[in-house]
């Protein structure tokens, strides 16, 4: 580990994301290009939704990672545009489908795709999305690339079927739960940022560092965005608070809140997850027993932990502003509020 | 187009599927146990989601049409095991997807997977399937093939979203549904046929020519469904009757009674595909107005001639037993009343 990468924790000001935005600025237009050309279709609705998605903004954060991934492995070919889209392609239509999923409501700030088009359509346009991916990866050509990407792909679609199996399930433990986030959150975040090292022909300690490098992100990411949704302090950022709750989808911050629990919490708790207690009131109260027992916070100390394996593994990387960018965007995304 | 061929139909005895079936045994028995291996998980929901559909039975075309090309190409290997297990996941895929889209209540005359297990764990493991079946041609390796399928995947999501958008819309045109099952039916037969020449590295003629057979044979084959949906005479054949009529779904029968109908016909079909008269006397009159202008004998007769397009692509092939069963396959799917 780099003095240089740890310095960011202990000069005092707030991480900040714009180093990543600035290093990977030039290429992201690129992306953002592909995406939006490779988007269109004869077939009106297609484009109709999924820009109904796309354009409605988004972090672009996964091929953002494929992208950073290249600058630090000093890649100077264009081969992570099309790459890049792809791995955001595989994010749109996991997002499609868990909007259908979950039923939800909004996304982005704006009506989700099923509420304005319908379940039937945000179904096959997130197929179409799915399969437009591999097209882009088959056009690169990199078999490599492609079994790490299907394999991610293959990883993902697991998760979200585990995820769903584990709903509504109070017994669902820390480690399931670690299980589930890896599958369907850094398992791609972990893929995006691999394949740079691969198109850059970097060797495999490059690869796997960087692939070490996303997931740890990805997991600290995930515990970041499950915390949030009971974090008190960050009401009124304009998420929409207690999504996970009303779902009962088993959170780390349930998890602990049920594990360090009296027995009437964990009575409430498992009346809760099983549905029978989420109006208003009760998730007022599931997050005043999450504070009670310091559940945000223990999250996002386990999440602080990821992040620092996350920029340990860069530190087989020479020194210089793409790795300190990287570095900068862990500690950015864990301290995060909204 | 020899003669072997054309005699099928001369011969005055029904067409059998039986040499077909003698054809693609021993390597459908290794296809099918490819099937069966990669369709586990650790995720115990996916095996029984899965399974629940593809050990309900079903045809197998897809991935018998692989094995049948390999045989008529003179292939020895392997590779068409994983390849057509390959093709087989992507249409049960598909078909999860469709059930969920549709709200189908059966298939394969079981209740559909959407019932059973419900829409979101339906539509995550159709994802799961897609991913594995990429997972699978990205194992065998070959650029070619994996462009041949990922096109086609594509070509297919975008049939769907197009059939989507012409349901209860009286104005589609018969070449539109053409497209729509060209892209959604036909391209998965045209590529599960053209991989075969691939592997067994024969020329871009035969590749061509397996190409033609599949395409024409799925058109034919989604033809002969459409008419069989409003076909009196196989009213006992065991499959539900009338769900294009309620989803209002624009097929030929349709769209040649329409066209041949009187203004109060005209009427009656642009309030049935609106959604307005769906209940079973209107789908008596549906069939009532088929037939009195020959609407399923008129789409069969297309049926045939593709049919026919598809067993003439089979010429260049040296004749034998491979040919002939793949000829008589043909005749098989547009002469079957089930």
């Amino acid at each position: 580990m780099s003095a240089e990468v740890i310095s960011l924790r202990e000069r005092g000001s707030q991480p900040s994301l714009a180093p990543m935005l600035a290093l990977t600025a030039p290429g992201m237009n690129s992306v953002n290009a592909v995406i939006l050309d490779r988007m269109q279709s004869e077939i009106p609705l297609i484009p109709a939704l999924a820009g109904h998605l796309i354009a409605g903004g988004g972090k672009r954060m996964r091929p953002m990672l494929t992208v950073a991934g290249a600058e630090l492995c000093g890649y100077q070919g264009t081969r992570h545009h099309k790459l890049a889209a792809a791995v955001e392609f595989i994010h749109t239509a996991t997002l499609l489908h868990d909007d259908v999923v979950d039923g939800s409501e909004t996304r982005r700030g704006k009506a989700a795709a099923n509420i304005v088009f319908g379940n039937p359509a945000t179904v096959l346009v997130g197929d179409f999305l799915f399969t437009r991916s591999f097209e882009l990866m088959v056009e690169d050509g990199s078999l490599k690339v492609l079994k790490i990407l299907s394999t991610a792909s293959s990883i993902i679609a697991a998760g979200e079927v585990d995820q769903l199996t584990a709903q509504r399930r109070i017994e669902t433990s820390e480690d399931h739960y670690l299980d589930i986030i890896g599958s369907k959150t850094a398992a791609l975040f972990a893929a995006a940022t691999r394949i740079s090292a691969v198109i850059a022909e970097k060797g495999e300690a490059e690869e796997l560092a960087l692939d070490s490098y996303g997931r740890n992100l990805g997991i600290a990411f995930q515990l970041v965005d499950d915390a949030i949704d009971y974090d008190s302090e960050a009401a009124e950022s304009g998420k929409d608070k207690g999504d996970d709750f009303r779902e009962g989808k088993m959170t780390l911050p349930v998890i602990l809140a049920y594990a360090r629990g009296n027995a009437e919490e964990r009575k409430f708790w498992e009346d809760a997850i099983a549905g029978f207690r989420c109006d208003d009131e009760d998730l007022a109260h599931a997050i005043t027993l999450i504070n009670k027992h310091g559940c945000v916070e223990a999250t996002r100390e386990r999440a602080r932990m990821y992040a620092q394996r996350a920029i340990d593994a860069l530190s087989i990387f020479p020194s210089g502003a793409a790795r300190d960018a990287m570095a900068e965007a862990v500690q950015f995304a864990v301290a995060r509020r909204y």
